[in-house]
């Protein structure tokens, strides 16, 4: 009942001008193809095989009406990983397996099991992902027929394939990489990612799939990733509503010369965390600039609070407002609609210590409009794509950035189709 | 900077029939004008004046960035009454009086100073709203000048006029009234209203003006407001942006022949209560009726909640949600979104047990669709304008009614409007 149909839309003109040539992760390939689980001849079914010795972590949905797969994924996360075996994931787009009642578990049994077979490993060692129409039943039987060909066909140049194996109602297929030198070798790391709505991620996000050849053992992994999510797909929203099907799963192959990283506080641990940062910082913006109808890209930055819950709070009652949404997209400098998302917050504010600022000009401070405000110059800058509001609250030192785009007409006609 | 200009918008399609006749309040007056608060020649100021012996009661905005005038009020009533003297409110559109520093005090200050001259009474007695455009200083000397042709233009007969003159973007004035036959006479309760976009109350809504003839003492007086407001006005939201502003004030004036209502649990205070209650309702669901682009007006009733709180975020996440909002607007049975919303909550949810009915349809339960689904009759039910949505969570005996609109292009069109 939610499948989003493409109808030709044209590309964000917020995404990246070109696709990034991604690395190839040793210990990682991929296949992708087309099922018809809800459409014939789309590409909808993506699968990575990972060599023996890979360490998986992941994050998803806090939904309490979370999918099957993610409830399936879970329940394989939090018990001890067999290093000796090879892993999978298996992803599908046209049909979320979300609400699907008892049938959604065997659903996922059939395609996990139907990989585990092909690939002669455990089911308890593939990981699947479902996105699309909630309520309806996955066809298993039309992702269990293709997988023989899909596991024939695997390589390990395969990732871009798979990022626009993951597309649903994106405008632009989401990749992603960093590479640093440690100590005995090079460490690579890729990541694909698909989500444009329903997004408002509360622990990780709409589908993303990270790769790396580092050596890490999987509950260092999971602390690895863990500290990443607050500042990147926690961080964002497109429109607060957060799916029940969002997974992210981060997998460590091993294969690189470099030692492994086996202490948080180690230089390559150190390295390691920060591109895993600019990585997951990249694609979640990526996620956030192909927002359904979005034309801007919106940093919200929140200083100056009582606490770090609080900033959150008025960050995200700032990047949620229907109000302030729709003045970005009519590219008005309308800060009187910030000073109300910030008192509807719940979070702690004085109206006397507010400071606002669009930009680099401060529009407004001590409670009133800013002497210096230049209407014309906050005009001229809210024509930009990249916008940064900035809010002080003069409460503290707690602080917090989101991300976030305008609400338009194109996110109606997207949403307000029948059956889409 | 949010002043919302009319641009000949049409009347919104919820709209009811005709507007009410209001029986007249003893002791209550009314007179409207046009000062040239934003617009030349517009009806932007309304004075009510309220004879000596009326109690007051309030309730307004939580927001932490809360207007001049709503501090102004709260700290009136936070003091004793002096019932010996009469007491006015004055309100005016154009011009917010938020946001605006030491001047937004010095403002109510002179305003309600001009009506306390004009009609003998301490400024004490004199309540000020102000609706508009935030951020800019109020014009106040505008106002003081015709408050004394206000003054003299006073008539019991002017809650027609007043409702209109307190108008914004309103696309229809708004009145309610009740009368019940209580011991030793009538007693009788007119309340008027304006309110459409930011509107999400969180304790006492957009403006509101109710009036009744009943004798009630002060204390008494807030505490029958007080019951009604969860189930009214706190149970509403058109975009879920709470305003700066929003107030609500409950005049007593005594004048009727009934018994003085003393005790909260006689028969005149349930009576009271009753009617009270039913004029909060009617204007509430009124402003929701008017709600920016609003096409649909839809109930939502959650049942089943393991907390009365749990069941008011269940409420509140469906109505909010643009997801669901635009599928109302686009007259699609989209349940699935609705699960989102309720897995998205916080709320303690379990998927198995959720039924979800949208009219009396059982759409989905058990965790997955209904078998008695029909596609064509719950497609065939969205094309009504006033539309119910039943979530029960199978938890607990907790429940909650909130009323909400459709998100609209008419929205997007109102609002993202430069300096709209």
């Amino acid at each position: 009942m939610d499948s989003k149909s493409k109808k030709g839309k044209s590309v964000s003109p917020l995404a990246p001008k070109s696709f990034p040539e991604l690395p190839v992760i040793r210990g990682v390939e991929f296949a992708s193809g087309a099922a018809g689980v809800k459409y014939k001849g789309r590409t909808d079914v993506m699968l990575a095989r990972l060599a023996p010795g890979t360490a998986i972590a992941g994050a998803f949905t806090k939904s309490s009406t979370r999918a099957a797969s993610v409830l399936d994924c879970q329940a394989k996360l939090a018990g001890k990983q067999d290093l000796s075996q090879g892993a999978a994931i298996i992803v599908n787009s046209g049909n979320a397996n979300a609400f699907t009642g008892r049938n959604g578990q065997d659903s996922v049994d059939k395609v996990t099991g139907g990989v585990a077979s092909v690939l002669s490993i455990p089911r308890s060692r593939v990981f699947s992902s479902s996105t699309g129409v909630i309520g309806e039943p996955l066809p298993a039987d039309r992702i269990t027929a293709i997988i023989g060909d899909l596991g024939a066909n695997l390589s390990e140049d395969g990732a871009a394939a798979a990022a626009n194996a993951i597309m649903t109602t994106d405008t632009f297929p989401k990749g992603a990489k960093a590479s640093f030198k440690a100590e005995g070798g090079t460490i690579n790391i890729v990541g694909i990612a698909k989500g444009s709505g329903m997004i408002a991620p509360d622990m990780a996000t709409m589908l993303v799939y990270i790769f790396t050849d580092a050596m890490v053992e999987p509950g260092l992994l999971q602390r690895l990733l863990s500290k990443q999510l607050e500042t990147t797909f926690n961080a964002i929203t497109v429109d607060s509503d957060t799916s029940t099907s969002d997974a992210l799963i981060l997998a460590a192959t091993g294969k690189s010369e470099a030692e492994p990283i086996t202490d948080m506080r180690s230089a390559t641990a150190r390295a390691f965390t920060k591109a895993l940062g600019e990585v997951m910082t990249d694609l979640a913006h990526q996620v956030v600039k192909d927002g359904e109808g979005a034309t801007k890209f919106v940093e919200v930055n929140v200083t100056g609070a009582a606490s770090v819950q609080d900033a959150h709070r008025v960050a995200m009652a700032i990047a949620n407002s229907p109000l302030v949404k729709t003045a970005i997209a009519g590219e008005d400098a309308n800060w009187g609609r910030v000073v109300m998302a910030v008192g509807k917050s719940g979070a702690q504010a004085d109206r006397d210590r507010l400071t606002i600022r669009f930009g680099d000009m401060i529009l407004a401070e001590n409670g009133w409009r800013a002497p210096s405000y230049d209407e014309a110059a906050a005009s001229a800058y809210m024509k930009q794509d990249h916008l940064v509001l900035g809010v002080d609250l003069g409460l503290g030192k707690a602080k917090r950035t989101v991300w976030t785009c305008d609400l338009t007409h194109g996110y109606i006609d997207i949403n307000a189709d029948y059956r889409s």
